[in-house]
């Protein structure tokens, strides 16, 4: 969090070798197309939700060595103390302009497997340099907008505060977590940079500190009340819980003569359902109907959900540690993997990973993501590249059973997800704002089957690859597998 | 990662509405004490290595209200549309200076549940609007060491580079988990701002993308090693990772001739075991016995012992995210408790935070964890109240078991862990180097039963509250529970 951080060093060491190799090699203008994609939905569930792209978007506009940068990386010797990197290619970094086409999918969108949430179109150098970033960015805020959206799901709509800065992944894990957990469906956070610098409404309650910092509890919730007449929501758990409810509602009746609302408790300790629903009769035997219970401690969407089935009688749910840690899987297994380079001649050379593991076998191409629709429903999901043309039959394969097939006639109602981001470095898009974002979140889900929305064995919402896209996926397999001499298949095509 | 954060925005929302309440009530100036702890040993694991106070120096040294931070404080309104802070209070943040007293563990030691890593002492409303701060930035790179360590322990002291940048929590996410691991144990990272950060050695091989970009895999490794020719260590499993050794060995054989060094092959997928086993075999008959294995792959420090003990040819081991976002336990449970206040008189009032779950009671007092050797070996540790005398005979117990006690008596040799950081807002610390500190880890680790290193049940080191400091909680407990109306005791003491 230093002024002095540029975010061309925001990657792995091996980006700069071979940058290098490529501009010894002189290969590093050759146009190039990479996709973003992930493999394995997150938490085994059904859903995942694209975000971070407006980050990415901050940090490619100040792409641009700096002086402090480029002495750094002077600074680097080999074994033998030899400069690690050659004089020139150190200026030629430094005159270095960002000048490629990314194409991405909304923040927002729901993506399945296999899908690219952005692809970028440009100079072999450029595409390769952006791995690492472009990896951090949407890796992380794409798993934690989705765990919020789990959240969200698991409490019914009912209010979710994202709590969690003291026990997120330094302090950008904190900043960026409360953005992404924002669009997924938190109402608010706790984090207060967080409000300044994304506009988002920022929450709290009171610490046990403040309780403990007066002689004794009721003083405590009174001194709050008179200070803080509209953040009537006390903490009841620093010594006893039940005999802290008294306490409030001692306090609650109080303010309510000076003519202030009792907003809440907050129960951090014990058994929430049982607390929660003694602490709900207790509130409304005294008049306090309106009084919200607040609870937290090591929540996430299983424990919410449990809570709630037995009854728990909680209105607004604080969620920290498990939100912004992204409890249960703490990455998204996002991959950056080229799919195209162009060779001397200008024709496209298609391009994969090939793997002893199916599932990290890289899809060849220039790709694009087509939804298509039925009445305002979403029906499937296929991937397809640009270059091959589908008409009016389309068949997607799951790429990881080829057994798996659907076929969709004539569709009339479809959207491709990629837009256009940048193009030859210059932005061509606008970005929504965050509240739009998150808007877009709750639409899109109502067009999916709700089934999708499970925890367990979630509704299986078709997606795979575009037949023609499959087939020559599999020829480049069987090519690599098969000894031949060639790694990659020519595509000429107009572009 | 914008130029014009300022580390006091870095907080939860509710340290401002209680710093306004604790102002507004005349209790800011008050002289309190807080300790940062953890209450269970991460991984359920025997050791915790304390790290992150450095990065909280400078974040401390930087502890001063802006202009823009104050706007947006100003900004925020009740429900009403009044601002929530008051003009004055707006303008005494602005001219607050950090004036507290700080003692903390130097990072590198190993330590145990409740021993306080960091001590705060001032005023009231200082010490409270360091708690985030604080959490956020121990929590994490004292999790992250730990990690490490328990890597570097698995290969059995074999060099582990943390590779994680791509998959971490953000961007300091990333940043951080790269000085924390290597704190830890490992030997590089392969975050460049890191390096350029913090002088840690950067490392890495290539992608697989780079083999993409040649028309074949041979082609791909040469013109790398001719590019880079200190670096030559080839990813072999782009298309068949034992073709790929093939490849390697042949390119092996050619840079030989030319004066250079075969340095290694990295295997990215796969029976890492066999692959492995296969590929020494290879490598050894083609005479490239110096030539090392790297092997990366969601790795973590039960696949790694697990792949040692089926006799994995492995030299080098690259782990990313199960290291960087801490795999099996995102966060510590740090947590940052008042344990003393001053009343009006200038008298101490202990203080505790009660709780139905008894881990989550914490304890009174201002406290030192001192830490007993006999003959370079550390033989327990007590955590002790500063304004209580021990004399000569020790007694510590177990808070979450009293039946469990042990004594030292007349113990000569100790040191007591909490060290001189801040006087009245002033740096009275040097802080060591990185290098200093990873040295302070295996130096440290080598003081104790090496038991405390075993994955599962490792071995009880004794460490508990000194038995005077023990009887004042209980009694405080039961005083709390016993309905009486006081919740802190009062202490007078010369201090």
């Amino acid at each position: 969090m230093n002024s002095s951080f540029s975010p061309v060093l925001m990657t792995d060491f091996y980006q700069f070798t071979m940058a290098q190799g490529f501009w010894l090699s002189g290969i590093d203008q050759r146009e190039a197309v990479y996709h973003l994609n992930f493999r394995r939905p997150p938490f085994n569930g059904g859903i995942t939700i694209a975000a971070g792209l407006e980050s990415v978007i901050k940090l490619l506009e100040q792409f641009q060595f700096q002086s402090e940068d480029i002495a750094y990386l002077k600074s680097l010797k080999d074994p033998k103390g030899k400069p690690l990197f050659h004089e020139n290619f150190l200026i030629y970094l430094k005159e270095m302009k960002f000048t490629c086409d990314i194409d991405a999918v909304e923040e927002g969108e729901i993506m399945f497997p296999y899908e690219p949430l952005l692809r970028v179109q440009g100079p072999l150098i450029q595409c390769q340099l952006l791995e690492s970033l472009l990896l951090n960015v949407i890796n992380f805020q794409t798993i934690i907008a989705t765990k919020a959206a789990r959240l969200f799901i698991a409490s019914g709509g009912a209010p979710i505060l994202e709590l969690g800065f003291r026990r997120a992944q330094g302090l950008d894990g904190a900043l960026s977590a409360s953005r992404a957990a924002y669009i997924g469906g938190c109402s608010a956070t706790s984090n207060v940079l967080a409000g300044k610098e994304f506009g988002i409404p920022v929450r709290g309650t009171m610490a046990h500190s403040w309780v403990m910092a007066f002689d004794d509890e009721a003083t405590a919730f009174e001194e709050f009340a008179k200070n803080m007449p509209s953040q009537t929501v006390f903490l009841v758990d620093t010594y006893q819980t039940l005999e802290g409810v008294k306490h409030a509602i001692e306090i609650g009746n109080k303010i309510k003569l000076l003519g202030h609302q009792f907003l809440g408790i907050r129960l951090d300790s014990g058994d929430l359902a049982y607390l929660s629903i003694e602490a709900r009769k207790m509130l409304d035997q005294a008049g306090f109907k309106e009084t919200k219970i607040y609870a937290t401690n090591e929540l996430d969407e299983l424990i919410i959900r449990d809570l709630i089935q037995q009854g728990a009688k909680i209105n607004v749910w604080g969620v920290g540690t498990n939100l912004v840690t992204s409890q249960g899987q703490s990455a998204l297994d996002g991959v950056y993997k080229m799919s195209a380079l162009k060779d001397e001649r200008g024709d496209w050379m298609y391009k994969m990973k090939c793997s002893e593991q199916m599932m990290k076998i890289s899809n060849p191409g220039i790709l694009q993501v087509r939804r298509f629709l039925n009445k305002q429903q979403y029906i499937g999901d296929a991937i397809y590249d640009l270059n091959e043309s589908c008409g009016s039959n389309w068949v997607i394969v799951d790429p990881l059973d080829p057994t798996k097939r659907k076929s969709f006639n004539c569709p009339e109602n479809y959207k491709d997800l990629l837009i256009p981001i940048f193009r030859e470095g210059k932005k061509v898009y606008t970005e929504p704002s965050l509240d739009q974002i998150k808007q877009k979140v709750s639409q899109e889900l109502s067009c999916f089957h709700k089934g999708l929305k499970r925890f367990l064995f979630p509704h299986q919402y078709p997606h795979g690859l575009e037949e023609k896209l499959y087939n020559r996926k599999i020829q480049l397999v069987e090519k690599i597998r098969g000894h031949r001499e060639e790694s990659a298949s020519h595509h000429r095509s107009a572009k």
